[in-house]
């Protein structure tokens, strides 16, 4: 587990920051990343300002094995993605040659300096443009950084454009049992069955169901055969418990 | 503006970096703190992980008038929330007299180590248990830093009840111009409608309805009429371009 890739994911967007949008793409990106064994361990949403951004990509990149940005790569003004990695990394920008082309092919008339922003990419031999099979303009990467779109559509697409140059790890997996018993009567029990499994994570996550105490219990680790025998103990605590607890085996 | 106090939240919890969990306590909070004119500055989602909680704590509260952490706080083994906290100020966990009075009281016989955990608090004089009308188990604030629960009501409950303790600023505003344009179309003009309302923070957010282009222009600002005018150019713009605008006037 402990040579396994790790990401964070950098949120560029005043609009989650205002309360507006709710973010999404965050459980996509963490779901998706659990399954090729990539192990996140943090997600920031900074502000569209410049010296915010730079500050996030330098502090990041050199943390973590993958950075994948999200938004702030359109047309207006406010999309100042591109201009900020390329200063974060020392670099200039310039217009990605073939996206240039499409775009001037696609658009015609209506090609204009704006549009244009869009085929920018910093220039290095470390930048690589991803092309993606459902969007016109791509993603692309540099370095450690991905950088993808903010629209929860385009995003995934230029995410699972991006997966075929990332490394993996063992997978993630993770299984759960949920019963209605009370966090506080199974703490104790818990934290021996964690102790007795150190390469599971255990996490207790409890909510009201029906107006009961409920309590999902997810156990989650490369190995799958220690997920399962830390669940069967946690189904029999709760179920001396009287919690009538549904084991959800991992996937 | 630019003396406002400003704020960070800081989301710890394994279950949001797995994508098991979709957060939504960050637009809730992210909302309110418009409404008591705190800007949000940043977020993190960290993993419940000493070393990264107290980071976490320590570089945000030195950089932000406020920090909000939500999630860690329950009775079970990866509830970590506090011990973290009291490391990150240097501090030892004391339980608050009147919260344990209350859970022995309340709890009876089943009262027990791990729920009596709920009442720690790291110790301190700017320490300050916050109660809420909602929930048993209270908040607290040290310093700077506001520690609420990670489910949302509860979360909910904590915030409102922290909001006496908060300094305001002046409330920033929104309103909105949604219409069937292109980004690229809008985004020279927009570029010019910026730079007259430099007061003004003007995003553009693009998406798909029925579908054609739809790009929803949003002015954010302490000064409703600079928003209104604002608004009443990108307007202008859009019905020039057969958009068929629609105004949304800040609230």
């Amino acid at each position: 587990m402990s040579d396994a890739p790790t990401a964070c994911i950098l949120i560029i967007g005043d609009e989650i920051l205002s309360g507006r949008t709710q973010d999404t793409n965050v459980k996509f990106i963490a779901t998706r990343l659990g399954e090729l064994g990539i192990r996140l361990r943090e997600c920031r949403v900074i502000p569209d300002v410049p010296a915010a951004i730079v500050d996030a990509v330098n502090a990041c990149r050199a943390t973590y094995t993958y950075i994948f940005t999200t938004g702030g790569i359109g047309p207006t003004h406010d999309d100042i993605t591109t201009a900020c990695i390329a200063q974060a990394f020392g670099r200039n920008v310039m217009r990605h040659p073939e996206t240039e082309r499409r775009m001037r092919a696609h658009y015609g008339d209506s090609t204009n300096e704006a549009r244009l922003k869009m085929s920018e990419v910093p220039d290095g031999l470390d930048v690589q443009v991803i092309e993606n099979k459902s969007y016109f303009t791509p993603g692309y990467r540099i370095g450690n950084v991905f950088v993808m779109a903010g629209i929860p559509m385009v995003c995934q697409a230029m995410f699972e454009a991006a997966v075929p140059y990332l490394a993996r790890g063992d997978a993630m997996r993770s299984g759960s049992v949920d019963g209605f018993v009370r966090e506080g009567d199974i703490a104790n029990e818990l934290t021996a069955i964690q102790a007795r499994y150190p390469s599971v994570g255990i996490g207790s996550y409890p909510s009201m169901r029906d107006n009961r105490y409920f309590v999902s219990v997810v156990a989650r680790s490369t190995d799958t055969a220690a997920i399962n025998r830390a669940l069967s103990e946690v189904e029999i605590m709760m179920r001396a418990l009287d919690g009538t607890p549904e084991t959800h085996p991992p996937t």
